[in-house]
């Protein structure tokens, strides 16, 4: 993996905002994003790993910080409409341009995320606290490195097929649930000169991210989707539009 | 391929209207949409085959007509602004919900096109007159079936890569061109229960939608995209949010 | 789907021959090649539907045989090894040059299975006689045409991932079992000119192939793998050594 | 990259050991393979970059040697059919088990491809020291970081469609020649645990392996296929027959 990335954690902070649910501040009382963070500083200890949320200017994703971000992480769940379309495009320019973008459990309805897929992005879920078990389908890719088939998370938030997305270009977690679904739980995109990882387990009422596998999977993420800046400046890659990215 | 389908061609018909170039109407008399409803009309023979154009109310693609429709062909190049929001996601929705969609040539920037795909869709062009050579890659795909490889078209504009779309669900075929350019020149995509076909050749200055292998891919298109009604309706398959689509 | 075909039915037949497991001969009176082939009869009334097993001349598919086959389907399970070189590297010819093949369940150690792949097809097993569930997640794909989500099937042997293919074209179905375990049960491939569609469910101990929307699943394969003749000769695909094929 | 691999760079060593093409010692004085390995050193300095023949014993290819090695590179021309059945199966065995191997132009033919494959591998050929150009299809692969598009080969020999391939996980570049024929030239596949780069420029008669961008192209290739020893023994990862792999 690079060594010095930016790594930029959005999360929507509404949940944090309200402590919604009750058991909130406790679980993570740092957000959701601060938890997200903190796992990957073991991973990228020489790494810039920073935080924003909704509520910050521009939802703290300027024109200027963006160009400085190698990987943002993105966690949102009851205010997708409530990010702008200013925004939104600023993001998808820049994912198209080569910054890594890894999109976390509910952000499957961001707008960020259902635009640059064209699809709905639907899904069917139910939250009773079942076993998620997270199986590994494509061993060869760096994602699953050092990952254990399955990874159990005792309780989640059940996401199951149909998965409204299109083919991805790589499928490396399958999950099962106790009420016998399944859901293409690790999801690989290329976009432009950009990738994408999306990634389900994480929820705001259970400790997910605390679990160390679920934080190696998504080091492995970062580590993936990252494009180390002279990528971005390959000669004579790009087309006669180039600054229709960046 | 399915017996009895209904084929929609849309064309914003503004070359027609501008008769730009000067050798458009003689060309294509009836416009390209014309050319390439009576191109189908061989295969299809049992088909209804009607065409569209943007200066129709609602640009003809009103939300009976598109529930309705099997396949919709999209022909648009300078006009492609002027498509209303409010029809481009009707279409979309359409697509989603499993209408079969082919983008033809200029198409590429449409804005329902890149609006399924989530990229820019930019390309290289240069308009030389260059003979253009489309070979088949994929040989197992019944979009090839019957097509000689390569279709040689005697003088075409010049698409090349990097054509920024997502990787294709299908490559079926690769096209070369004087200069040395290649360009991914038939490509698919699923999205939601819809399946999209785009193809390069064509342009309001070459009478490529005259070329009788040409009219062999666009229906060999038209009934790989077709989906039967009862497919549409299989029961269980579709999600929480069925409603999202049709 | 095409009208008349010519499809073969494949079995090892040995189950049957040793009547093991008991169940056998009530279960599957006419064999389990026997099963399928009837199951199909209603989906393709004016096809010539036959069977041929591993104890027949040549093991029922001589060069003549197979030049006259559209589709191949293939059982087998306790007598992969006893299939020879010969006849496994004349159907790898026959399925690079058209033919198309449907493997079933334990036929994912055929080796005629492994060569066209290329890996070991290894994958987990446990025959408690689990529930599965078998959920589509590609609705576009003809092979889930007005087939549930998800079908049911009372009693199975678990097949679990890791299952070691190489990435499929598309991934149409994934099961789960009560055990937790995942698997992609409906898969498929192009090699060369031909289409292959992989599908687990089906076993010597379980009346799965009597299940109508298995039966189902089973005739969209026939559908999709078939390849018209006049397909298989389209001018000027193919290679500068065409021979290595038919 | 990572920055100790152990780097086998194989040639059949036929052409140096018959010097032809008479310009064979000239060009290449340390022969195809030392080339290759010269051409890496710049890009791995603390890596260990070794070479082997035909002619060596076992071919230099004996278990212990393959434990050791992270990247196989493979150049075979004349004499594919002179590797052992035994070499090539534990060729696979290693790649399956997660050893990086790239092959190189003529080696599209190498008993090893075609074994890992299942297809034919065949394609079209011409050798009259054409123009190749090659181009970026998939700006956002490791493999094509840094990389001029198109690279320019002033002489080569021509590698037509149809390439008779599997449709790869990644393309990453697509060559034209002179004559106006297309190639898939650099393209993946997963195969086990191991990942396999296939690149078509190179070839006895032209200087290719001393272009700074061929080079270049190689290296990130060895990057990209390369397999961490630890991340081949993540726990859980693999299947009830681990031992069919290492």
């Amino acid at each position: 993996m690079p060594d010095k990335l930016n790594i930029l954690v959005w999360n929507e902070g509404v949940h944090e905002a309200r402590n919604e649910p009750e058991t909130m501040a406790e679980m993570y009382p740092s957000g959701i994003h601060g938890a997200i963070a903190e796992g990957l500083k073991g991973f990228y200890p020489d790494s810039s790993i920073t935080t924003a949320t909704l509520a910050d200017p521009e939802h703290g994703l300027s024109e200027e910080t963006l160009a400085a971000t190698d990987v943002l992480l993105w966690w949102g769940h009851v205010a997708h409409a409530e990010v702008s379309d200013e925004v939104v495009e600023r993001v998808q320019r820049h994912v198209l341009g080569g910054m890594g973008l890894i999109v976390l459990h509910s952000g499957h309805f961001a707008r960020i995320f259902t635009k640059l897929l064209g699809t709905t992005c639907s899904l069917k879920w139910r939250n009773d606290g079942e076993r998620e078990l997270v199986w590994t389908v494509k061993p060869s890719h760096p994602i699953a490195a050092g990952v254990e088939s399955p990874i159990v998370i005792p309780k989640q938030e059940m996401y199951g097929e149909l998965f409204d997305i299109p083919e991805p270009d790589d499928l490396i977690f399958i999950s099962s649930f106790e009420g016998g679904e399944v859901f293409r739980s690790g999801v690989t995109f290329s976009r432009g000169k950009g990738r994408i990882f999306y990634f389900s387990p994480g929820d705001q009422e259970y400790p997910v991210y605390h679990q160390p596998q679920i934080q190696q999977v998504i080091a492995n993420g970062v580590g993936w989707v990252a494009q180390p800046a002279q990528f971005r400046e390959a000669p004579g890659v790009g087309n006669a539009r180039r600054d229709w990215y960046l």
